[in-house]
């Protein structure tokens, strides 16, 4: 008897609703407004640095560097990440035993689910959530425990600053159940901008300790830090010991197509991320590893951490000073490159009609919609990354990347004027 | 109550036993005879061609190819792999319905498990096997069935033909159960060099077809057949409908540490791969999934597919030449870079130590480590390919990797001369 349903995919893949960032791209695409100004998607709108660009080609006349790499990485890249990193873990990392090499940090941080998480185990996520990790956790079989946190009360009406949004340490410690297997912290935070206070990092992980769980610190904008950055793995050796720390070069280094990620950690938990890792990429792309490599080593001379932030520091308060001149209030970011303004004052026409997967959403796509297609400006609507019980939450918001070129910015500026005789 | 054990890794990743690639190049850093002539694992021990080198080097200056690709891949990429393999499989393939594109094969392969393989499912692997095919097949909590091939009756003393090695179809037949779901081919194959007859692909093909069995084949050395090579998606429509094919730019175009691949298969088929895939790796890397769509769109201005079989071709046959002159059998491929050879004949001296972790493993563990430490070249043991039971299927053979330089293969021959005192 043959099976009658070859063709029925594994329940891991079967549910494929549109993703916010193809509803977005694709209206876009059809925007009427062209060329658009897309600030939805935080790729790079410049090329990495010369330097690294550099190493990068000299790296493809390399025999070595265009063959399989070892599977935990190039020696030189663990080797350069230990380095850059000790000063700031305050000891000497150890580049065999306490880093490895993924295929950019999303699939390293799917190798940690993979290597940690049995059928039926669950990790706390807070909301909002890159939307990833969602598929990483259940992927291997686990379960997402939702945590909320809250905009600013005083959103709506005045611009805040990301770190006012809160994390109610209540609510997760009321999350945690026997079968919690691991927590998922991002800081600098997507979408919200907000860097973690030293005190809220050391009440989750004093908690985590209190319950044996493993910490995953999504720390990929760990350079672009507006107030003081704490990493959750420097608060204590019983938390060090619990922590994976990732890291990604696409995401330093302006190159999110390269696939180069990190995670660093203690040799207990390294070793099954490296082992998961191994079985699902074998090893990672070799000449961009090399280039990434060289990048960290000569990152310093050139002065670049320092150059980096500010530049993207600067970019993010010249693409602000329009929510000032339009009145709109936003969550002024403490890191990263996404900023989340405050749309309540914008009024949409009543009359306006979006086409049915966007008026069966929340605001936020509308609002999205709305400036793709009136102003030719692209966004991303945060409720996709909330469950829908807590979407509404963030439904007047939208978020913005402003790692783009400054003529982007201006261009953003102008269009985005339009939206005055909208805004009450 | 804290857990107790937070650091006790999921069950997919726990059993770790030191591979044969550790094993083997710890082996060859350590042998007294250096540098090692590493005929071991498959990497290339030359750059790709220059014009794909090129190619590389000028998307690296391309701001939209060193960002995210679309997740599916490059519309380029799967523009050229459509056009390049449409003459091949008689029709012409959709690139974007037809095609996705992966992290490597590796991954691509695990996203197809990922995409079909519920808990339980069985899928039959021809012995000897690419040894990351089993984790692959295990990480979504698939079973491996084993079907064991066998080498030609008169392997042990004549040279023979790689094509006489055999697959039961009976014991194909026999090994399929409700429970099946897929099955994996490899041709030309790894390790041993033998390009399926169109009669064996058509008896898979036809089973397949009768229990609604996905296959799944592997044919990364496409371009390196020196017999007549088929592709069982082109046997038969039905054939076609459940047939996913796996390629690979690291293998076509000399470089291994690149990491991109490829799947094709009907819609119904990659639509799942595909959404495996995103959830995996996310994208795939940009800067050299434009190099090898270049490497694609100019490799028939360069003669590079007919150039690139003759140069393969000249090496096995050069290196082989050896196996003549110390009279030990081989087994001839009919594709691919593999060769396996034949060492009954080779007599180690009785009171040779081994190490422990050598000398508990079947006889080719042996030979290669002696080949190692005495002569100083490196070669693979195959019965890693096989399960325990059926390993001793190959005890006596060692495979060898030709895509070496020539002047390595040169030293190769000077180094094995060394054989011939322990040859009886």
């Amino acid at each position: 008897m043959p099976r009658s349903d070859p063709f029925k995919p594994a329940a891991r893949v079967a549910n494929q609703p549109q993703d916010v960032w193809s509803i977005i791209n694709e209206a876009a695409a059809a925007s009427p407004v062209q060329p658009i100004v897309n600030m939805g998607q935080g790729f790079f709108g410049y090329n990495p640095p010369q330097f690294v660009l550099n190493a990068a080609k000299e790296a493809l006349d390399k025999v070595e560097c265009n063959q399989y790499s070892p599977t935990k990485g190039r020696p030189r890249l663990k080797k350069a990440i230990a380095k850059a990193y000790s000063p700031f873990f305050g000891r000497e990392l150890d580049p065999e035993k306490e880093v490895t090499i993924t295929t950019g940090a999303n699939e390293g941080m799917l190798s940690a689910f993979m290597g940690f998480l049995e059928s039926g185990d669950e990790v706390i996520v807070f909301e909002p959530f890159f939307d990833q990790y969602v598929s990483n956790i259940e992927m291997p079989g686990g379960k997402v425990v939702y945590v909320p946190m809250h905009p600013p009360a005083r959103g709506a009406s005045e611009t805040t600053s990301a770190g006012d949004w809160t994390v109610d340490i209540k609510a997760f410690e009321a999350a945690i159940t026997p079968r919690t297997r691991m927590v998922v912290i991002n800081t600098p935070h997507n979408p919200i901008g907000k860097v973690f206070s030293r005190d809220e990092l050391l009440a989750i992980g004093n908690l985590c300790v209190e319950h044996n769980i493993i910490i995953l610190s999504d720390e990929v904008y760990d350079k672009l830090y507006y107030v003081p950055f704490t990493r959750i793995a420097t608060l204590s050796p019983e938390i060090n010991r619990l922590t994976l720390t990732v890291g990604s070069g696409g995401k330093l280094f302006y190159a999110t197509g390269w696939r180069v990620g990190w995670l660093i950690g203690q040799e207990h938990l390294i070793k099954y991320v490296s082992a998961a890792h191994t079985r699902i990429c074998y090893s990672s792309v070799s000449p961009l590893q090399e280039a990434t490599a060289i990048g960290f080593e000569e990152a310093e001379g050139h002065n670049f951490w320092e150059e980096s932030k500010k530049e993207m520091k600067g970019k993010m308060d010249r693409f602000n000073a329009i929510w000032d001149e339009l009145g709109l209030p936003y969550s002024d970011p403490e890191g990263g490159y996404f900023v989340l303004v405050n749309m309540a004052k914008v009024k949409l026409p009543e009359d306006y009609v979006f086409p049915p997967h966007v008026a069966s959403r929340p605001r936020d796509f509308k609002l999205a919609w709305f400036l793709i297609v009136e102003l030719g400006v692209a966004a991303i609507p945060p409720t996709e990354f909330f469950t829908p019980q807590n979407a509404h939450i963030v439904e007047d918001w939208l978020r913005f990347a402003v790692c783009k070129d400054d003529e982007i910015l201006e261009r953003a500026h102008e269009r985005l004027r339009g939206l005055k005789k909208y805004i009450q």
